[in-house]
């Protein structure tokens, strides 16, 4: 039981100074979290309570699928890391630090090496696998810019699991029980999420979602299709095949226009050159990139702006990918910044991409490739070909769902958990190999799937809460129900001790205000900010035989027979969960 | 439930080579945990729910204590550290590092600054108080020598609580919960300790305990008497009082002892001169020390060695102390090497210190102050005076117990637990204080109480092994019955499972043998290896509707029908928890 009169707790009326974020203001003012540093936190005793009840949900359900649960240190040695070549990949994102002998160590920000080697140091055979291992356990990064309390911290809590299998199958199956390990703990967390298509990387494994927990300050944006479901982070949105119809389009014809190097001034001139009606869509943007040292062009409609981080995210290889800038023109004088086309990429030498819009029967307004020139209908399959499509353009509110044609919206959510087919990128790396059936070694391919435990107190707390303060699911609330005993007398305190104690003799945790000194309206503020969900009062109602049940989600408010109050506060933990948490 | 078959465990037939202790040989053997770095180690399955366990019970008498759980992070930042002055203090103990910024960070060995200002953010009245809260936290330290595997690591769990009162009673009360918390926790862990009388550091609380459990590989020497139970670390070890009996000595006598600069050359003298009999325990050494720069005396009987580690602990505030060297000689021409002797201190202007052993009235044979003289009936109270006794000889076995007089032997053992009265100095470093009843402002006094969870582990291990492996006690181990299926048939395999399933379904955690292709003697030798406390033999008796039932502790095996067997080794667990571990 934990009594208000003891509990270490201090509940604050103002929001502090720093915090930009609902939960971060609840959490801070209902006395679940302090800040230590930027981006490190304790957790107080009800904080620490959600945070194990959290952790509990979690562990329940890894060990419900099968998958076994190991621990790591955080302080690890810097060579496996230089192996996989993360030591340096990382940059400064990593907290590194060297020891008494001057050996050097890192804080794990994640732990993709330590998997491995622990599974190539145990196992061999084929037989051995497939595997899903687990930890709960402190991670670290020096985040460029910790915010929102603790949902981007440099020390946080996360699960990361590992599978490890033999072949492609064998991690088809493993994803797919992490996926529903993830939305079985999930569900319990009472998070609402949308499960969201994401890029894999660069190598090995194709499958990769995200678990997002809408909310409107959430870091993360996405696009979500409100009529079919289909939800997808920016850069692994796809579009919809473009239907040209209509006659092919007179041949290309070039135009003299002056002073035209942007869409602007493009369309205006069009406009008085052959009549109003000309739009920025009519035009093609020739996005100039340098990728890995090599220039390449991406087309996308004059009307769009192109998104460098998805073009590189589609672009399979690529590192480092960036816009051109003055001295590129300067080295390639072919290209003529404003007046660029795709007419003559090939005899520049110069590898086109083209966003989906930009289909096969297309035409074009675009440049000439000469200066003040631009040319109309410069039509894709006829006078131009393009080394590949890739989805370019800044995903917009309003664009077509792939799935369903729907308009989409972009919503903001904060990422919860992640499943990721890895491959074998770090078996390779870390030589982890097996033996087969028929005694062949094979590179084992693994799969990585993380749940942000320590976020997770965050994000429920962002999804849930209101104008009075937090409003916990019944499953990780501190408590399950808070009694509130008011009044000067002993007759309401000591029965709401007795209740406190039968209802936690049946297995429900109980808050109990045993302030003496605290006026009723403090312990009922207190309540409400706290977020237990089911609050009982007892006090004035006593001298009828009667307490007060309120819900805390819906404000709901009843009295109650004393006598029945233990039956009814015990059906309604057990029976009614959806509706009151 | 736990399958041999597909549990993430692999057992190794021989001692890992960096091994010397038998719990850090075992629990790497029985693939419990795994080496990553020199101190830094991961816990496997088994491991873990070791560890778990140990956690588990731990967390639930702090709780049933009336202790709170809080959570604070490992990485810190500097500035509290500072404001103690154990910044500088900690030297290369202390791992430290910086963030991007350039913001110097530790990795937390204690806690002690973040809880006393956890307190001073959230109270600040006497009504608050008492209060005790506790973590079960991760702690880093850069040990010079880490060794005996995850005894003494670098990165290490431990539950530390920390005391907050108003007055000295209170932290006497508080300390005492603790105590009896401790006594219960470790109880229920199946260590056996001694409750060791320690030394309290220089500031504020006066007692100090520590929680050894004896093992003749332990770092910790302490004295044990094994009459009365007496038990203190070498530092807080006390002399009984010497009753002094006989007639006064005859006044001073110097005599001429060329070439007697020792102990052993000066009783050759004696005995030469004055007849056979002369022992070195009739000598007094003069050992010069400095002390925080301040050269002081301290007297010991010639057959004594001076500890000088226990001559700091009992000189209150002396912070550094070491042996005269030749130059602190040259400097001081009248203390003549070899020939030093009390009766002229005070002339020399020499602080004296005298072991309880040379007690006043007692006299003895030491130097006269000058090259190659020596004096004797050199007698206490008459011919010099002492500033003070402090205990200042090396502890022996045989020494007299300060209960009870017996013989005292000198014990090994690992520190699994440490109570302490804190007292005021963090509260005054970091202005903790509260006002009390008057409206006064009080510093506030803290205890500090720690146990090394992981450490635990093996401190376990090493108290209960034999050489057939691990030997678990029933609360802690990985499950409380470990199944054996044997032979080619489904039978033994079909009926072991039904028996682990109705166990578990009675509650009883089983670990299940279920490999098909192991041989009953490799399953055997790793049953023994793993060392859960009862193994259960499912295979040849079962023709006569039996199984075979051993206790991994005491060797006792039996067979018993397989139609009792749930109830039986139920009731096993159920009721016998101390024969069987």
């Amino acid at each position: 039981m934990l009594r208000m009169s003891s509990l270490f707790l201090r509940t604050l009326r103002d929001d502090p100074a720093d915090a930009e974020v609902a939960s971060h203001k609840l959490l801070v003012r209902a006395g679940y979290v302090r800040r230590i540093a930027a981006g490190v936190y304790s957790w107080l005793p009800l904080g620490y309570i959600i945070y194990r009840n959290i952790e509990r949900v979690v562990r329940e359900e890894m060990d419900a699928a099968g998958f076994q649960e190991v621990h790591f240190p955080a302080l690890l040695p810097k060579e496996p890391y230089e192996r996989t070549n993360r030591w340096a990949e990382y940059g400064p994102d990593l907290f590194r630090l060297q020891d008494r002998k001057g050996g050097d160590y890192l804080l794990g920000p994640t732990h993709e090496e330590m998997f491995t080697l622990m599974v190539k140091g145990e196992y061999s055979s084929y037989k051995d696998l497939p595997l899903s291992i687990y930890q709960i356990q402190t991670k670290y990064r020096d985040e460029p810019r910790p915010r929102s309390g603790i949902i981007r911290g440099r020390e946080f809590v996360m699960k990361d699991s590992y599978s490890f299998d033999v072949d492609d199958a064998g991690l088809e199956v493993s994803y797919e029980k992490h996926r529903q390990a993830y939305i079985k703990t999930f569900d319990r967390l009472g998070l609402k999420y949308n499960i969201v298509k994401a890029m894999s990387g660069a190598m090995g494994g194709s499958r990769s979602e995200e678990f997002l927990a809408p909310c409107p300050t959430g870091e993360d944006t996405y696009v979500l299709c409100e009529k079919c479901g289909y939800a997808a982070n920016v850069e692994a949105m796809t579009t919809p095949d473009v239907k040209v119809e209509g006659a092919t389009p007179p041949a290309i014809e070039v135009l003299d226009t002056p002073n035209t190097p942007t869409i602007d001034s493009l369309v205006d001139v069009m406009n008085a050159k052959f009549g109003p009606g000309h739009k920025a869509s009519d035009t093609l943007k020739n996005i100039l990139l340098i990728a890995d040292g090599e220039a390449i062009s991406v087309l996308v409609p004059g009307d769009r702006e192109v998104d460098v981080k998805r073009v590189q995210a589609n672009l399979a290889g690529v590192k480092e990918l960036r816009l051109f800038e003055e001295e590129d023109f300067a080295k390639r004088k072919e290209l003529v910044k404003g007046y660029v086309g795709p007419q003559d990429a090939k005899r520049f030498g110069l590898k086109l991409y083209a966003d989906p819009r930009v289909a096969v029967g297309t035409h074009w307004i675009t440049g000439a490739n000469q200066l003040n020139k631009h040319a109309r209908y410069v039509t894709h399959g006829r006078d131009f070909t393009v080394d590949g499509f890739i989805e370019a353009v800044e995903v917009r509110a309003g664009d077509a769902c792939p799935q369903c044609q729907s308009p989409v919206i972009i919503d903001r959510a904060i990422e919860i958990g992640h499943i990721f087919q890895l491959g074998r990128k770090y078996a390779q790396a870390l030589d982890l190999t097996v033996l087969d059936a028929d005694g062949k070694s094979q590179v084992v391919t693994m799969g990585s799937y993380g749940i942000g435990v320590s976020r997770a107190v965050a994000a429920v707390a962002e999804q849930s809460h209101d104008e009075l303060g937090l409003v916990w699911p019944l499953e990780i609330a501190p408590a399950k129900v808070h009694i509130v005993a008011t009044g000067k007398d002993d007759l309401p305190f000591d029965t709401a001790e007795k209740l406190a104690s039968s209802l936690e003799a049946n297995g429900i945790t109980v808050m109990l205000d045993d302030r003496r000194e605290a006026s009723p309206g403090v312990k009922f503020k207190d309540a409400e900010l706290i977020g237990n969900p089911i609050i009982v009062i007892v006090g004035k109602a006593l001298a009828d035989g009667k307490v007060e049940v309120r819900i805390r989600k819906t404000g709901e408010k009843r009295e109650i027979a004393l006598s029945d109050a233990l039956t009814e506060i015990s059906s309604l933990v057990r029976s009614h969960k959806n509706s009151i948490a």
